[in-house]
């Protein structure tokens, strides 16, 4: 069972994330802000499809943790500052009040470079002889460039820009694929490189992530619009109200649909692909698809 | 003459840096706001010292220029964090108007944020077969611990929470030794360890650019209340309309001063016991000590 299995691996992250950050030798309430958003839930998406992926190549996925983490912390970091006031001014994060409104904006900023420094630090400090100092570097490299400039950072900067603009659906889709694409291929061809997967294997699992997070997106945009405000700890309708596009209101809901399964017919299609155990992460492929927050 | 020596090494570590932002593939108000600060001028102060400190072991300046750089782009996103109107809302930097006051607050979230990410990467994908792949992942793991909450973040959240109080001299000591000391003692230690010194001159270079550290955030102090907003690029005593404490203000003008000759004296103690060429180290600590801006 994919719950079973999803509760199993969030144990394991959860374990390991909350120790990276309480072994600090740092001021106590800069920890607990940092503790209060990684501790307030979320689906431990991106970890999970790195173990996965390992997994598939018949790895010890514990080997995996501390890239995992990573990942997290960097997700984490992204939500805290993208709800601060300046930005898109959320009150409520997974239901419960966001980073600012409980430690303040100021305190909410240096938790979200906090966790985005320590993130670099997690993985370059691996303390694995079965992983190279090179590895190491190659990870960092990649991270960055999934979340940065070039990757989640960039798409947020277009996001912003696009505001209260109509956009065309090529350009809707570019924001995505930097804005939450970039970060949930990362754990993709992170755990590739950390199975020793070869150049080719890597290309084939990059298409197959590149379309679950096109996936992944539109199914949220589908949520904001049918979701429930309880259920998803979110305000539904919230991308509306902020004028930002949205795939059901570009392509209407039924072509918001029908582009949802044409994503997940190719991810499924490029994973099939593979001479790797690809059950895992076919099921988390679903999982994504069906999800209801 | 140190002057001629500045000039020489901004030059090419303003190339450098420039470039490394230039080249990213990213959207252009973000590039635009990235390098509006990082071109907002600045003494270089951090990348001068590790290159410095790489020839004081007889080695090629050069090889050093990508974690110099590097160091630079954290430094920058912390002014540019800093200066937001929830931390310290200043609107002059270097004379000119601080990143959000151009770019809004927003843009200038991201634009620190990008920065931040972009100094791992460019430290982890360092091209050079002379710099091994476990010295890169070191590189990264010591600029993060500096820059992150054990580090410099640590002690801009300790100051956050200080604002108002009256702190005791080793209170503020404490602060000033993690929100600027860290990072002024990298680029020491990082050219140490590129050009290969040993455990026990790290360990002496260390103790070097701790007393460099606060003897420069001493005479920051000073320069506060001494100095005038003209020559420093922002206004004279906003450190104490902020009511931060200072030395000043803790020990008296007389006794900061005294304490700048001791922390100066000890920095040269240190540098003076290894058997390296420090004059161009020895020079930079007179001229941290004697600027007026």
């Amino acid at each position: 069972m994919i719950e079973k299995y999803f509760h199993e691996k969030i144990q394991k992250v959860n374990a390991f994330l909350y120790e990276q950050i309480k072994q600090k030798d740092a001021p106590d309430q800069l920890k607990e802000s940092m503790l209060y958003s990684v501790q307030a839930g979320g689906k431990r998406l991106r970890p999970i499809l790195l173990l996965a992926t390992m997994e598939a190549f018949g790895r010890d996925a514990d080997q995996g943790l501390p890239v995992a983490c990573a990942i997290e912390m960097v997700h984490t970091y992204s939500l805290i500052h993208d709800d601060l006031p300046a930005m898109d001014d959320d009150d409520l994060r997974r239901g419960k009040p966001t980073n600012h409104k409980v430690f303040g904006e100021a305190m909410a900023v240096l938790a979200g470079d906090a966790l985005l420094t320590l993130s670099f630090e997690v993985v370059a400090d691996i303390k694995d002889r079965n992983i190279s100092g090179q590895m190491k570097a190659d990870l960092v490299t990649r991270l960055a460039r999934a979340a940065g400039a070039e990757g989640m950072v960039g798409g947020q900067s277009s996001d912003l820009r696009a505001e209260g603009q109509t956009l065309l659906p090529e350009e809707l889709e570019n924001i995505h694929l930097h804005k939450t694409g970039k970060l949930l291929s990362f754990p993709v061809e992170a755990g590739a490189l950390l199975a020793g997967a070869n150049a080719g294997q890597i290309e084939v699992l990059s298409q197959f992530s590149g379309h679950l997070g096109l996936a992944f997106q539109i199914r949220d945009d589908i949520l904001d619009v049918e979701g429930d405000t309880q259920r998803m700890g979110k305000s539904a309708g919230s991308d509306i109200n902020k004028q930002k596009s949205t795939y059901p209101q570009l392509l209407t809901m039924a072509g918001a649909k029908q582009k949802l399964s044409y994503h997940l017919l190719e991810a499924k299609r490029c994973l099939h692909q593979l001479d790797i155990q690809y059950e895992r992460l076919d099921e988390i492929t679903d999982y994504i698809v069906d999800r209801n927050r």
